[in-house]
């Protein structure tokens, strides 16, 4: 199969366009990254998808902005999407990552998936203390 | 093959000791979790894992502690390991981890665990903007 | 290492050649894409594997080979496997998958790698209804 | 850190019992398994993964109801997760899945992973016919 | 769902008790272990994944006995596979891995998904020379 | 973002010189692939990581270094990591792996895969010899 489209703006219907409207608008944007224009083929899936994203992603909350994209690229990485992790990245870099940040979350990552794999293979217990 | 034994403090030698009272220390504990006396069983990798977790966990560097805490959390649950997620959990908990923080968190890592998926499936190309 | 060669027909022994034949006639085309072609350098696997597949995705069982295909989709995207996506995204296009199908075959996708980390992270106990 | 506790209907708040009330009345069963009971901790999390679960997984779609719940196993057997397939299959089982429907998804399953691991090992290169 | 049945050799049909007696014969040993009574709820699978695991692991080929289940292990670490981790590490004790080799190949599983995921973060371009 | 920068050694400072230095002289070769490269972003990262992975696949422990990077591969590729797997056959080739033991690798790599999910989706329990 081909790779989806990539729905533009200009060839989206008015479904499409209130979403990606609202995606330029929440993030002070003038153009909208792959990830919508692909997922835009479904529209049911894209708006969900951005109000599902837009209310974990807010500022306000319990953890910051910066911190929240920190947590993206964990995932990301673990699972080797390589999009993700250039997308979630530019976002963290504008919210404030420097190079220092990017290097301590490369090496927590990297250390958690060593012991993930080192516990699976030992077969570790869990504490009667972590119940 | 059964689960590997857990080496105990009084059982351990004197290299393992070493590594137990530097973790004691470290995290002004009285006890030692099971994932030490699991790869307890090997020196050398009980050695180099904790000299490694040390320095990526220690504070000071550019994420304060907790938020490291929070990254390891989103890998380990990314990775269904269990163990992982309950003994990084406690430690969160220890750093001042909230329920909001954690309810936070799992959406997050729910989220990014969801559009790693999409993005595989719909076969993104990576953006210009994020070469 | 370099990616393996792809054994093309003209070049192939007996042993591949007669693998190839048997996926062209089975699939009613006059090619084979790039996965055989690869694992054809061991014909010890070639074998075996296409057996398996031939097999496994024959019609006249008791799932229609559209949903065959949608479910060999669905874990190809949680592995993030690019190449498994767009070949099986191909047969599931000639086999009947409309744009809505894919649409809500990728929602689930993305919704069950969600709730699966959810799972993890809050460490949800088997309900005994289900045990 | 202990598992999260599962949040009961007697002792729930108004938000949390509504989202519970709407499981029910959906599914037309008069118990609410423990994925909801756990997410109730956050109640912005439950509310919103009921609302993108009840709305991905509604009858009337391109795919049928059963093939939806195939498609979930698929995902959570990959993801190894325990708590996931039972659930789902146990939804499955309810909604018409025979003996012969799961061995059927299961091999298809166990396929899947094997190839995307050849894929990634023999680092196949996508076909042109399907780009 | 419940979990499978367990199909005991006293219950089998002929066709399981065919491969039950082969799996024993193969093996030496007077048992079959979970994982064939677990898929001989379905005959075909339990015959087709004996027959390919028994090609697989015969001796003989150009990779010993043992390591082949050293490499079986380190599959099942990563992938968080608790039953394959404890199964496969049982064939390697009988087929002569030391405490030592168990540890080495602990070590390797761990760093090999650390740097997996480095690799994944930091989007590392494949080298010409490995192309 | 944009994939890492990678550090040349004739822009790196000395402390990652130091490092590059030594891969070079460790390996006897006279060129860094981009891995580290990469990682000498954060010369704490590339300290540490070098160290570790110098020991674990140094010679002369219970696993000669051709099973070593075997086993490598077979992380790498059920981690769908392509870098990985292209840059530890690159290093297996070197040691000695012939065509039939890659053959043989992927064969074991692919049927882990595959049995790690049947697992799951049959729900198999831990065999008591195995506790």
């Amino acid at each position: 199969m081909a790779a989806q489209n990539l729905i533009e703006y200009k060839n989206a219907g008015p479904e499409v366009r209130a979403v990606f409207d609202d995606i330029m608008a929440t993030r002070k944007v003038d153009w909208v990254n792959n990830f919508w224009k692909a997922i835009a083929n479904d529209p049911v899936t894209l708006r969900r998808t951005w109000e599902s994203i837009k209310q974990i992603m807010a500022p306000g909350g319990a953890l910051d902005p910066l911190t929240k994209e920190l947590i993206y690229i964990a995932v990301s990485a673990t699972n080797q999407c390589g999009y993700c992790v250039a997308s979630h990245g530019a976002s963290a870099r504008l919210k404030g990552m420097t190079d220092e940040m990017f290097g301590e979350l490369m090496a927590i990552v990297g250390m958690a998936n060593e012991t993930n794999a080192l516990v699976a293979g030992y077969r570790v217990p869990v504490d009667e203390q972590f119940q």
